[in-house]
């Protein structure tokens, strides 16, 4: 009896992992009714990546209500994993762009309060250990907002507390700690970040992302010199130095926040992934591990995450047969072949445009799958 | 060491099956690069199979002048195969209707003549094996002008020659086969014929075929009269029924000049093929074989040749793996998996409409097959 691990990404805007695993392990049936298959969706710290982890270790999903980037409610969602107890939260789902309007969209006050707020809220319950994916955030604010919801507070020369948003950061003047959350020092905190931009300059935060988030280039100036102040202020009240570092410009310098004020390490997403999913374990064990993505290319900038698990796979188990389906499979992408994978397939049926290939992602899959193990078998 | 066979047809307007054997060759090889690699290019008895024969049977191409369905000149081409020799002519390549401009397409004119002009060209070599492909053809003569280039006259009322082309069969009164090619009744001539449409009628020649090949409604009235004509003068005089045998309508009723005046027998083209490029032979020692064809799906319309190919190869070698690679995979194709084949897949890489598709045939050929032989080893 076989045992097949299926551990793909989403195929973005079409399917979400768990759905690719669903539609993988049909085919997989029509050949192998009797199969160990066992399903670890994977994602890459971005979106879906609550929900990966989630079926994967076969947590819960819980909500709370928080601040949204402009103050609003909004109830969040985030994932509770056992054994060790870990929360996992995408702080898009408290802070994303995709929670704002186009007219709501002003970088200079939107704030990460609400994933502040999700960290707090874990905290509470006991949770000493969080996994937090950056990505998607409406925000540009280095992180302050969150690190209020946790206590911590940003003063003007008056000793008034800021407004919420990067911007007013130009009049910080004080960080008062005395406040913050008793457990924020205890944390073990994993941040999933694949972005090394730093929080000022031309390739910081503002610079690169926050046009995205709606900046004019006059916008972009002014949240560049007040995070390159409150880098300042960090750097003489904290004695941290984190503008340099290598993803502090994430999710508009959140990443910048998290190093100066948590003991948040920085990680690839889908190497905490992979890890959290204890792919490597499993691995060990299995015959066959597919894994896919919308788009694999020989470039990094596709397919991340089928790279990730072969490697892992491979490490472990040099024997085990590695197989990657694609949505579309770039230039090139035979350079894979290099890399561990042992055959890769686009699911592609014929001529079509994306969007109609986009419609039957899950038929294609489930059938691409049934072939291959069609000579498999 | 394995042994493979490329067994796959044409992809139509795209690449021969030659080309789609040395496009699977390169993938394979990349993999295997000291596998037994036979090369047995398919066809259905229409475009192609004169190339595809000389290719798997390591035949020679000749030509040889003959008139074109208007009386020109044309240079035909058709193919030697050695061991018995057997000449393989298309009769397209001598009578077919894209050797006319749409001007000269009419129907109740064009004659088969130069398609007989190449039976007696290698009946005077003393070639006695012949195979004649069907499919394509300008003419709607009933295969009088191909009789009449093997010396058979037909005459008016009047003892006089008529005219060439199918109109002109309304005048027949007499068909005198005193001056025909002496060594027409020994040849074994076998034809290719995949249509079932009778001379005349509703499903006739004239009706069916006669409208792509430039007939108004009017004209395909005043040849079905002329044809009908004609097969009550073949019945009384030659005491041959052959109006209502399936395929005596095929090219413009050609397979019933066959039938009345050759010892033809009409075979379904793929069988032919197989039969003649000696595939069963070649199966039986093989562990895969490679098919495919442009598209593919559950209905006979299209796959017919990786069909037959597939349905041979397991008949005498349960054992072989078979493999079909499709431009396009159609509507339930995966019932084809009840009918032999072990996996089916489409080369397309991603969402890609048919021209680029049918641009990049070989590369996209190469690439699925050596995904595949990734598999197999």
């Amino acid at each position: 009896m076989k045992t097949i691990i299926l551990a793909p990404d989403s195929f973005k805007e079409s399917a979400s992992a768990i759905e690719i695993c669903q539609a993988m392990e049909k085919g997989i049936r029509k050949v192998f009714p009797t199969a160990n298959i066992i399903k670890l969706p994977m994602a890459d710290g971005g979106e879906g990546t609550v929900q990966a982890l989630v079926n994967s270790r076969h947590g819960s999903i819980h909500q709370a209500v928080v601040h949204n980037p402009i103050g609003h409610s909004v109830t969040a969602t985030y994932g509770i994993l056992e054994q060790p107890k870990t929360a996992v939260i995408e702080m898009a789902s408290a802070s994303g762009l995709h929670l704002l309007t186009q007219d709501e969209r002003d970088p200079r006050i939107t704030s990460s309060y609400g994933t502040g707020e999700l960290i707090a809220h874990c905290l509470d319950q006991g949770i000493d250990q969080i996994i937090l994916g950056l990505g998607g955030s409406a925000t540009n604010d280095g992180g302050s907002g969150m690190a209020q919801a946790l206590g911590i507070r940003f003063l003007d020369k008056d000793g008034m507390p800021l407004p919420p948003g990067g911007a007013a950061l130009r009049y910080l003047h004080t960080i008062d700690l005395s406040n913050c959350h008793p457990k924020l020092s205890q944390v073990k905190l994993t941040v999933a970040c694949d972005v090394n931009n730093p929080l000022c300059g031309p390739q910081g935060a503002s610079a690169i992302f926050g046009p995205q988030k709606g900046a004019t280039p006059a916008m972009v100036e002014e949240l560049d010199q007040a995070l390159a102040h409150y880098a300042s202020v960090i750097d003489q009240q904290l004695n941290k130095s984190i503008r340099e570092i290598p993803g502090s410009g994430a999710a508009g310098g959140l990443g910048a926040g998290l190093l100066a004020f948590t003991p948040a390490v920085l990680e690839s997403g889908i190497d905490i992934v992979i890890r959290e999913t204890k792919l490597a374990d499993v691995a060990k064990k299995a015959d066959v591990i597919f894994t896919g993505e919308g788009q694999m290319d020989h470039q990094t900038q596709y397919g991340k995450t089928p790279f990730g698990v072969v490697k892992v796979a491979k490490k472990v188990n040099p024997n085990i047969t590695a197989i990657a389906l694609a949505g579309s499979l770039g230039k090139d992408y035979q350079a894979l072949y290099n890399e561990g994978f042992d055959a890769m397939f686009s699911i592609a049926p014929g001529p079509s445009d994306l969007e109609n290939l986009m419609k039957h992602t899950l038929t294609n899959i489930e059938a691409t799958s049934e072939a291959i193990c069609r000579l498999l078998s």
